[in-house]
């Protein structure tokens, strides 16, 4: 087991009704003016727009509007909302949404008190160092952002997709009600699935040696997210079963999991080129990568994908041939997307082969980095994965 | 799943020589003077001492000492710290040991801003509204009390131990090197695993519906325990053993395995009633209480304990018989215990049977109580209980 420090800050209100108390919450974080930051007009359809807008009147909160954040969000809005925030003396940012919103809340956030441009901080140009406090109301369990030290944002000049990762732009509060997320469809439902199991398996797949812990608690968690996609999917309004898949896309991501160990990432490296030119669901895009990336790398760390079949797909040990229970893990993987109605190759993502190898380029700086850990892959890696998704 | 709020904000410091940032934490903390307590000469011996003294002083850090906490400390010891954080100043307290010094800490922290008498809040009779600032090098691995919000203390005028639970004691910081317990006997190593898969049952063993995932992490926080206990018998100096020992106790009781389900503690209240009047190792009554607890209310829901038979102790499920599953699940708790060296017994602790309608009464309050949830106890039940532990 590696080294680590491990803080998560952010105040989990988890349970039906809980959105009711988003202004209290805010009060508490000593805000004066807040931006309410959201996406399309699903929040106004639910109704859950007017309840939050009564929460903040009826606790005094004085507050200005922004919404329009899309899926993969884009730093034009990003930019806009900083200057909004300078505008009207904005010292707190309120995301009432999914992922999306509560990237572009974070990225606002570092970039209201930062001079320069704020694509710096995904650029890896500058780092922040300080940031409005950030409050979420979660409609969407996927990117576990509502407790994480992460953002993604996309720039549309050149369509590059870059994440941030730094401690302070973790959220104060995240109110989570499994309620607000009987409405989404089912495609959505899955491709917040899938994303929840990428960030877990993201983690798991290390050679740090002696990682008991971590390990059992990423397989719990898998096994959660498993066994309860398919009973939402026949009971979109089963609140029990909701709430573990809410509860675990919090876990997954808030960096419990990855304590004393070295994470993979070059999946997410890679549907990041995938979304960032043809804007499909990152859930979505992560289907495709994983089982592609696996059999690519598993000849790296067979026991890893052993102990993956067995403890997490109750594949049957073969004793005999380990490797043939590795395929096996990554087989039920595969099948386990399928049969929830999740894409497994670019085909089904309406993704033509013509640009595979601006991608794989663009992943790896031009072949001039590597992405990844448990295989440091090159352009041509990247490359061949992708042409194991086709 | 029940609503919850979850927030654990103690920063945790793990691995090698972290120990030796201690005084670079305080500083972060703003303390201007700070109480240094801990308990009896291990820590002189081991050569900690030197290094916290060496780690403040290079930081400028001005300090006092209170040494001599004894196990299942005692509110003496806190009276007595309480008068000296006042007649000197103090605004911070560094708990160096295992759990009853990170206990007899929080105690002394709640009690310097509280005019009456620091046992109110043992006892019920007030709430503590503010405290000192509590950070902690952790060299005992059991009570989980690095980041909990728990604190148990023993009255000597009646042998009462009772216990506080508040969100404003969790420490601020738990610097934890898995070194550190090296040295570590044999019988305080299993003692504090006891601890911490108690921890761990106790929360476990619910009638909440649907609790997938924090069952999954309870399960999963168990076999580590269960798998790394024997090897660190075995080498006492194995780092990676010792590491999923320690980062175990911390994650069994900062409530996450709690979230959305209601826990029992009827065993941790009975065995309070051992500790208290004999002074036994709480992880060795915990020992003897758990299985005697778990056959005495079983029936209150065998499926919860055919879940655990099978899930953590790997149990063959018997589908015809599902009982002898649950029981046999018991029974390999057991056979753990004494595997490793735990009593599993009253006659083993060397305690009498002349006392138990006394502890059957104090755990009751006269039997105007019941304690735990799985089952209710009355005072007859818990005599009982201790009945089946002779």
């Amino acid at each position: 087991m590696d080294n680590f420090e491990f803080l998560s800050p952010t105040k989990i209100i988890f349970g039906k009704g809980t959105e009711n108390q988003v202004g209290q919450e805010i009060k508490k974080c000593g805000a004066k003016k807040v931006l309410f930051h959201y996406g399309g007009g699903s929040i106004k359809r639910s109704g859950l727009y007017d309840k939050i807008v009564a929460s903040l009147k009826e606790t005094g909160i004085d507050f200005i509007e922004l919404g329009g954040v899309q899926p993969n969000p884009r730093v034009s809005l990003v930019r806009e909302g900083i200057k909004l925030c300078r505008d009207n003396g904005i010292d707190f940012i309120l995301a009432v949404g999914g992922g999306s919103v509560i990237d572009s809340s974070k990225a606002i956030g570092v970039g209201v008190p930062y001079s320069g441009d704020v694509w710096d901080f995904y650029a890896g140009k500058a780092e922040p160092k300080e940031t409005l406090s950030v409050g979420v109301v979660l409609t969407i369990p996927a990117a576990g952002s509502e407790a994480s030290k992460s953002s993604v944002l996309t720039n549309e000049d050149g369509w590059y997709k870059r994440g941030l990762n730094v401690e302070i732009i973790r959220p104060k509060f995240a109110i989570m009600n499994p309620e607000l997320t009987f409405t989404l469809p089912p495609y959505q439902t899955v491709c917040g699935a899938s994303d929840i199991m990428a960030h877990i398996m993201e983690r798991y797949f290390t050679h740090t040696p002696h990682v008991d812990l971590t390990d059992r608690l990423c397989e719990g968690t898998l096994k959660t997210v498993i066994r309860n996609v398919p009973i939402v999917l026949e009971q979109p309004d089963n609140y029990d079963a909701r709430a573990e898949i809410m509860w675990a896309s919090t876990i997954a991501h808030n960096d419990l999991l990855s304590t004393g160990r070295v994470g993979d990432w070059a999946s997410h490296g890679i549907e990041h080129e995938l979304s960032g030119i043809y804007d499909v669901p990152h859930g979505a895009g992560l289907a495709v990568v994983f089982p592609a990336w696996m059999k690519y790398v598993y000849k790296e760390g067979v026991d890893k994908f052993v102990q993956f079949a067995v403890r997490v797909w109750n594949v049957d040990m073969d004793f005999e041939d380990p490797e043939r229970t590795a395929l096996a893990g990554i087989d039920r993987l595969k099948a386990f997307y399928k049969s929830v109605g999740l894409p497994t190759s670019l085909k089904e993502l309406n993704i033509p082969d013509d640009r595979l190898e601006e991608m794989a380029d663009k992943c790896t700086a031009g072949d001039t980095q590597t992405t990844g850990n448990f295989k440091k892959l090159g352009k041509q890696d990247v490359l061949n994965i992708l042409k194991m998704m086709l």
